[in-house]
């Protein structure tokens, strides 16, 4: 298919574009970066030494070091030693756009380029790249070091088999990738995300809650319960012995409650059935009280992992 | 303020009722329960011997048996016995009401009465009910003896030192309460939780993501940060040094982005200084640095806890 991947193309080292440096070196990759900002080649430097022994927690692949990681001067410089590349410049179309017509002319054919874009579509990046069949999505949660999760989708004029083997690139190096079939804006958990953020800032700014009410509600609320069930299983759950068709039959009517600013879609029955199906795949044979158990086995782990953490970080005076 | 509480009386033995029962025996109370649904008694008692190991590595209070569970077969004897009544009947606006006018007349008067609706306003569920000072809203998330976070948050009738007392004994059980200032359909974690949640069951309407990716995102995705911090701290992290004010100077024309179908609010400066303050007060003086050495922790611990158990659990054929 493609080339043997060797080496990393990191094009901006900010948050993101540092964090996909340092899980690459963590996969034993080189990673040659580019980033014209002042002072960003000290600061990511600065950032891989302070995560060095977090990843190395983490464990590290064979051959993976601090060493691999190289700055240049050019954007030239760093398309001609990259086998691929992994863009995450500043959220701009226009700039973007630019930046690809310029990527897709001077970086060799068989080199992809994927981008960190947050909620663009490809299609719009790439309207100006003489080579868009080799481009792609590639977006990650912060910090890429560590969350798995990712979308990969490709834009109009990307190859197909582009997208599938940057999703197969990105799972061989421990990610879990969810290879969308079309472009959505938002991709998909920054639509979930999103839709949630957006209720919060609505209750702020009209005084229903605060900032730590917000926090607080999802930390020890729901948001524990999502690290080990996503909203769907978690629903099932919910739904007892009957899962999520009794939820959805029990429940559709709080559906049309005014329990956020945003309309829930009509309950038809072909919905309510993707629902039920999708659930039951997730459950792949789990009873309720498997799932019940796992649950609560997981809520017990994770609350006392972070509590001994903060118990031990007190103890230290936030040392 | 009120008499010591000894005996709690479960009126509803569902899966949040019978949760509130774990979550009060745990505590060393007695517990009392009233169902009329066949076989409602039958499924406690196991769900209680199935869980009691569970709440045994939690930590029992001094005192704390599974032998202080007991069932009644009237109304009349659970409130003649109870010291605080924790109602979590069906989600029924006309049944609660007709349900809180009974209570109202034959519970003695220095016993409150709470409920665990998940989303009716109890100005609403009083109406009827001949003394509604001592009516307030105790809303759980399930399981209601694991997760810690519930809203406390009285109706129109409430007394406020009855508000603030049960907003005071729960937390004395260990729950994480916001003490609400003003009614709010949905409350906070459900509304939060809600319009994530349509957002989801409209992206399946339409095709445009599965439920197993749906779950995915979240789980592997932002749902492994919110355990830790919630949406606001998130973004202020995301925010590098510039925290918050950074995040919505840079990122708030992102609002007006079709990433999910919930319009946000305008960004004014009011709204975008109080999720500074907000933001800073959560920090508490932690900074950039503290905070992403905070998440890194407590991500690793809670990947760690999780894999584990799957491994396990795997090892084992599930059993």
């Amino acid at each position: 298919m493609r080339k043997d991947i060797k080496t990393i193309g990191i094009l901006g080292a900010g948050v993101i574009g540092g964090g996909w440096a340092l899980h690459f070196l963590r996969n034993g990759f080189d990673v040659v970066v580019f980033d014209p900002g002042e002072g960003a080649d000290d600061k990511l430097r600065r950032m891989a030494e302070d995560t060095w022994p977090t990843l190395e927690r983490l464990g590290l692949a064979d051959g993976a070091s601090i060493e691999r990681l190289s700055f240049v001067d050019s954007l030239e410089d760093m398309v001609s030693r990259s086998d691929f590349i992994q863009e995450s410049a500043p959220e701009n179309l226009d700039r973007k756009q630019k930046l690809y017509e310029v990527l897709g002319r001077i970086t060799p054919e068989d080199v992809i380029i994927c981008s960190s874009t947050s909620g663009f579509a490809m299609s719009d990046i790439q309207c100006e790249c003489p080579t868009p069949g080799r481009t792609v999505v590639g977006h990650p949660f912060n910090p890429p070091y560590l969350v798995p999760f990712m979308e990969v989708v490709g834009g109009e004029k990307s190859d197909a088999d582009v997208v599938d083997f940057t999703a197969e690139f990105f799972e061989a190096t421990g990610k879990k990738v969810a290879r969308m079939q079309r472009e959505l804006p938002g991709f998909i958990a920054n639509r979930l995300q999103e839709a949630l953020w957006r209720e919060a800032l609505h209750m702020v700014a009209e005084g229903e809650a605060t900032v730590e009410e917000i926090d607080d509600s999802i930390t020890y609320g729901p948001g524990l319960r999502w690290a080990i069930m996503g909203p769907c299983l978690t629903f099932h759950l919910a739904g007892g012995e009957g899962g999520m068709a009794h939820m959805l039959d029990h429940f559709g009517p709080a559906l049309e409650e005014p329990w956020t600013r945003l309309k829930a879609p009509e309950l038809t029955s072909g919905l309510r059935d993707r629902m039920v199906e999708g659930c039951n795949r997730s459950a792949a044979g789990r009873c309720n009280e498997d799932l019940v158990r796992e649950r609560d086995e997981c809520l017990i782990r994770i609350m006392n992992a972070i509590k001994d953490y903060r118990k031990a970080e007190a103890a230290c005076g936030g040392c």
